[in-house]
C-alpha cells in the first residue's frame, strides 16, 4: 500500500453544560475548537428538545467555521432493537471518521457521565476501534447549575444526596423522600408534576422544595412556591430538588 | 455627607472545579478576572489540603496581579461556638469589602453548593448586607471529573444515584450500599478505605468499584484494582464509586 496508515483520531464526550455557554469549561472549547468533527446527537421525539440543545449552546461560545457537524439520530424509543441499530449506525460513522485520523467531539448537554447517550456510544466505538483513544471532558450538571441559579447548597457538611434522573413513578419517588437522606434531586419532572405536588404537600415538603427550569436559558424559569406550576404544562427540562432538611 | 455612597459589591461563590484549571468554566475565569477580591477559605488542619487547594487551581488559570487575596480561616473543629465565631469574622471581613463597593469572589475546590464552606457563609454575609447580591457560579464536581477520568459513566437511563460525602461510618455505607440504588458515590474515603474494601468483598462488589484521588492534579491517582491500595496512607481528596450494575 502506498498510503500511509494514518494515526486514529481522539473520540472526546464533551460535556457542554446546562445552558448558559458561559458554564462550558475551559477544556471543552479547547476540545471543540481543535477537534475536526462535531457530533450532535439529535432525538426523533418531538417534545424532547435534547437533541440539538447541546449544539446552540456550542454555537453561542464558537464558530464553527468549516467544521464537520456529524447529525447522529438516537430515537427516543423503547424498541432495543431499533436503538441498537441507532447506535450501532452512530459509531460507525464516528469510527469512519477516527479512522481516517480526525478527532471527534461529540457534545451532550451537562456531562458526558451522567444520562447521556455517550456513556452507550463509547464502548461501540471502542469496540470497532480498539486503536482510537477516548477522553471525556466532564460539564456541569444542571442540578448543580439550578442549586447555584437559586443560591441554596444542594448538600452541606454530612448531608447525603440521591438523584433520580426520571420521575415518572409517583411511589418510587414517596419511597425515595422518605429514605433517611437530605437532598433529593428529581430529574423531568414535567409529566408527573402535579402528583409530585400532591405528594409533597402531603409529606410536608411543599416549602422545602424548589423547581428549575431551563436553567441558563432566556426561558430560564425558577420557582419557590411549587402551588403556581399546578396544571402547567411543563418542559421537558424541568428539576424538581427536595431539601428535606433535619435528617430523619 | 460628602462622599457618596458607594453601590454595594457582588458576594460571588465560584466553583473553580477539582484540580485542573482547564476545568474551570468560562464564567468562573470571568468573574475572578473582574473581581477585586478573591476570597479564599484557609483551615487550620494540616491533613485536610483543601485550604489553598483552590487558590492553586485560580493561580494556574489567572495572573491575580494587585488583586486583594482574602484569606479567610474556617478550622475544622467540631466546637460550634468555634465554628460560629470563625465564619461570623470570616463574613464581617467580607462585608466590610461589600460595603466599599468591591466584589468579592469566595473561591472553592469543586462546587460552591455541594459540601463548600460558601453555603454557610453567604447566609450571615446576606444577613449582616442586605443590599449585597449573592452570585453563584457552579464548578465540576470531583465525581464527575472522577467518572470522566476513567470514561466510565456514574449513571444511565433510569440509574439511580447516591452520594455520601464522607465515609466514616462502615455500618451506614454497608446500608446504603444495600439500598437498590445503582451507583453510590463515597467521598473521603482515607480514614476508612481498609475496612471498605473488606465490605466491598463481602458484598461481592470489589471489582465493581473504582478509586480516585486528586483527580486533575499532578498526583491524580485511577485505580480499578482496589485491593492494591490495601494499608495506604491514602489522600484526603480520595473517592471511591461503586457502581453495583443491575438493580436489585
Amino acid at each position: 500500500m502506498k498510503t500511509a496508515v494514518k494515526n486514529m483520531g481522539v473520540f472526546y464526550g464533551v460535556g457542554v453544560g446546562p445552558g448558559d455557554p458561559e458554564l462550558m469549561t475551559l477544556k471543552a472549547l479547547t476540545v471543540l475548537k481543535a477537534a475536526q468533527v462535531i457530533a450532535v446527537p439529535r432525538s426523533s421525539e418531538p417534545r424532547s428538545e435534547g437533541s440539538s440543545q447541546a449544539l446552540a449552546i456550542v454555537k453561542k461560545a464558537l464558530d464553527l467555521g468549516d467544521k464537520d457537524v456529524l447529525d447522529l439520530v438516537f430515537p427516543m424509543v423503547k424498541d432495543k432493537d431499533a436503538l441498537r441499530r441507532a447506535r450501532e449506525l452512530a459509531a460507525s460513522r464516528v469510527v469512519e471518521r477516527l479512522k481516517s485520523g480526525l478527532d471527534v467531539a461529540f457534545i451532550t448537554l451537562g456531562d458526558p457521565m451522567l444520562y447521556s447517550t455517550f456513556g452507550y456510544l463509547a464502548p461501540i466505538v471502542k469496540d470497532r476501534a480498539p486503536g482510537a483513544a477516548v477522553r471525556v471532558v466532564p460539564g456541569i450538571t444542571s442540578f448543580s447549575a439550578a442549586a447555584s441559579a437559586v443560591a441554596t447548597p444542594l448538600a452541606e457538611a454530612s448531608e447525603k444526596i440521591i438523584i433520580l434522573p426520571a420521575a415518572y413513578d409517583i411511589t418510587e419517588i414517596e419511597e425515595n423522600l422518605k429514605r433517611p437522606f437530605d437532598t433529593v434531586v428529581l430529574m423531568k419532572v414535567n409529566r408527573i408534576f402535579d402528583r409530585l405536588l400532591d405528594l409533597l404537600c402531603s409529606m410536608g415538603l411543599e416549602d422545602k422544595a424548589f423547581f428549575v427550569a431551563r436553567v441558563g436559558w432566556p426561558e430560564e424559569e425558577i420557582v419557590t412556591d411549587l402551588k403556581g406550576l399546578r396544571g402547567r404544562d411543563l418542559d421537558y427540562f424541568s428539576t424538581v430538588i427536595v431539601k428535606k432538611g433535619a435528617r430523619e
